[in-house]
């Protein structure tokens, strides 16, 4: 280890990464194909070509190329807020007194405020390079659709966003901030889809849920001309775009001649986890290194510590393929009370592949009143306000550097800081009050949710 | 000129100034001193003791030491989110094709959002050296109360904010930030004072002002045992304190061989614009450069552009000593339709002196419609949202780099950006939908604010 290390850990502009790693072509078993519903067969570039651009239908489905070379328009936006610092959280090792040595990777510094937009801005990219009009899409917290929309902004691109009704309520200014990039903004379920119609008709008043605005959006995508639909999270092309956050932080390391013990994420979708794993998961599948990676999910949404690893449908309305993923069912409505992000009922299904295959070690779930307590700790020492996704890492991190200073070993914690908290202001005053809940589905909640999963066999 | 500036230039950990630069130990002229309103003589530390920490005192009345060392551990703290990057906006230049080489310092990096947390954390240094049980503030935008909690937080301090109440009501989540960091925030004119008490009674429903904030938090630093009272702006201290950000600037710039032709800064207090400038007005004093400054203010509170240069109190219930510099008049209002910052109805009374003397070369005036198109053609280009305050730099920047595009100059334009704008969304809602309105003060709204000065030969 280097004695020396800085506060923040920054690579140079050209050390920026110049390809995105494709964990899938190194993995043993690699994840299920996607099925198309009505055939039941894997679905291929052109079924997936009128929902996303072309060039990203082919990143989907793509297994054989390690490595993806990132376009230069792209990495020239990249230089706008990368390289992300890699930051040595010395006044919180100094808090806890513990003997780890703490590291996180912080993706909030940019105006989207979280990691969405490594992968919002190549979506926008190869939608300009195919001539199209314009993207769709849907947003949950409204990190991902603050990021389509200044990624859209920046190309000149038209962006519709369903937001699920309940962010869009308790976050007006975030819609006022995708609005600012040019964003029209719509609240999920609305009445501007038939999918959505729907299901107002059958849960009126519903606050809505991720897999609703993803069927709306897709809809939407699916019927207009020049339009095509993009995803934050969940799908392959995601993840493969944000393994610029795993890459720098691999490089970040061999400069202070570091190695993480443990990495801890949080797993909502599971494109950041993933993306900041990914490049040490190599380490991992080739026997180079074998650090011990936690996914950290909140107790109201436990896709995989109580889902099932089968095939679903990527969205409440069923207008998507089957993946084959750990997930709480299509149909599965995480309480209105849970704050932030993490609220979609499947997980990534290179993510849940990796999993079941013993390549991601462990999954715990998190209540977060909890998680809101790690966040205003941290927040204190470290001087930055996290976002309610980023917390329940941080919340799985300082139980980690606890649990060092009871036995006294240096462990290395890194972990993902994926963004910051300025637009859940909602969330922390609730928790300040004392008026904040803790949600955890029974088993028949959870048996409500499995119900709406097609009967395939596993 | 360096051909290949990368499009963050960052100093390293160990080049972060140790020193601030106290740039009255060089002025020609030196301010006029303050004066105790009691007997007409210059305050002394023992003065001002009762309302400062001793340490930030004897800074307030230096004009004799040309660096002062910045103490270690707020070189830790400040590790922790500076150096801040010096940026060139390249992708602005295309947008408006100019020949001008654009760069700004941004200084929104931090949870404050804001060049704030640079004095901030020195005040709170201080406060706890001196071992303080806490101190009191006022803020307007909430920028500074929100940096002042973050430094108050971090170093175990209470801290009570006198937040001026049309933003308290325009921002409630400003205040929530402030409470998550341990701060109590109190809407001004309040009840719990003397002078919020007579405010309300002359002034029923009033909507609040800075210089009436400042009156409230001094009295209850003045009436509360171990507990004193920091500002955020105006005051020498701050603009020594904030004089980390002209000193990265002119390091970086030394590092890509680069130097400035014209200086931008938004000016409220005139700390922001006086640290920037601060060590190139060095240049200009002893010969070495001479780059055109520029002081931008809001048409709504114009104190440089149609103020007058005489002793005034800082603060609008005549608690405060009494100051020379340009100002409105104590008892100037600004309109509660003018957002953010920038509402103070007098300047730092160095840069008052630094403007009188020539050193900073012209001061511009510009209406809010205006800046929130500079601010949102910037944010779509740019990728960051700014504040409402740093945006009138923003719009004098695009100006100046279209009259280069006229002439054909290739001229190197500097601007502070000073703050993010997460917190100021409903004022960019109030411009989105064309419902936002420009105030201009008319002569006879200024005459009222004057009549409100004490009657002192100038």
């Amino acid at each position: 280890m280097n004695k020396n290390v800085p506060y923040k850990i920054y690579l140079s502009e050209n050390e920026i990464p110049r390809q995105w790693y494709n964990v899938r072509a190194e993995m043993k078993n690699d994840m299920s194909p996607m099925l198309n519903p009505a055939t039941g067969k894997p679905v291929s570039v052109s079924d997936l070509s009128p929902v996303f651009c072309t060039e990203l239908a082919k990143q989907e489905l793509n297994n054989k190329d390690k490595y993806i070379d990132i376009p230069d328009e792209v990495v020239n936006f990249y230089k706008m807020y990368r390289p992300s610092p890699l930051i040595r959280a010395y006044c919180l090792e100094k808090e806890l007194g513990t003997p780890a040595r703490i590291y996180y990777k912080y993706e909030g510094g940019n105006t989207s405020g979280s990691h969405k937009l490594n992968s919002a801005i190549a979506q926008a990219y190869y939608a300009k390079e195919q001539g199209l009009k314009g993207l769709t899409t849907e947003t949950g917290a409204g990190q991902w659709g603050t990021a389509l929309a200044m990624a859209c902004g920046y190309f000149g691109l038209d962006l519709k966003v369903f937001m699920v009704k309940c962010s869009a309520e308790q976050k007006p200014f975030r819609k006022a901030v995708m609005e600012t990039y040019g964003a029209k903004v719509v609240p999920s379920p609305s009445m501007e889809t038939k999918v959505g119609r729907k299901i107002n008709e059958m849960f009126p008043g519903s606050s809505g849920s991720l897999g609703t605005a993803i069927s709306e959006a897709v809809e939407v995508a699916v019927e207009t001309e020049g339009t095509r639909y993009a995803l934050g999270s969940v799908l392959n092309q995601v993840l493969l775009h944000q393994t610029i956050v795993g890459l720098e932080s691999y490089k970040a390391f061999e400069k202070i001649d570091e190695y993480p013990d443990i990495i801890i994420g949080c797993a909502g979708g599971g494109s950041n986890l993933g993306g900041l794993v990914a490049p040490f998961v190599s380490d991992k599948i080739n026997g180079r290194h074998n650090p011990h990676i936690i996914a950290v999910e909140p107790a109201s949404c436990p896709s995989l510590t109580r889902g099932r690893f089968a095939y679903d449908f990527c969205d409440t309305g069923h207008v998507t393929p089957l993946a084959k993923m750990y997930t709480l069912g299509n149909g599965y409505m995480p309480s209105a009370s849970h704050a932030g992000g993490l609220r979609y009922h499947g997980m990534s299904p290179i993510l849940s592949q990796l999993y079941h295959d013993g390549y991601i070690d462990e999954a715990r779930s998190v209540v977060q009143t909890d998680v809101f307590a790690a966040a205003e700790r941290f927040a204190r020492v470290e001087g930055i306000l996290p976002a309610p996704e980023s917390s329940h890492a941080i919340k799985v991190a300082i139980d980690e550097a606890m649990r060092c200073k009871e036995t006294g070993e240096e462990k290395v914690i890194l972990f993902g800081l994926t963004g910051t908290g300025y637009f859940d202001m909602t969330a922390y005053m609730a928790f300040n009050s004392g008026t904040m809940s803790d949600y955890i589905p029974t088993d028949e909640d959870l048996e409500k949710g499995f119900a709406t999963m097609p009967k395939t066999e596993e």
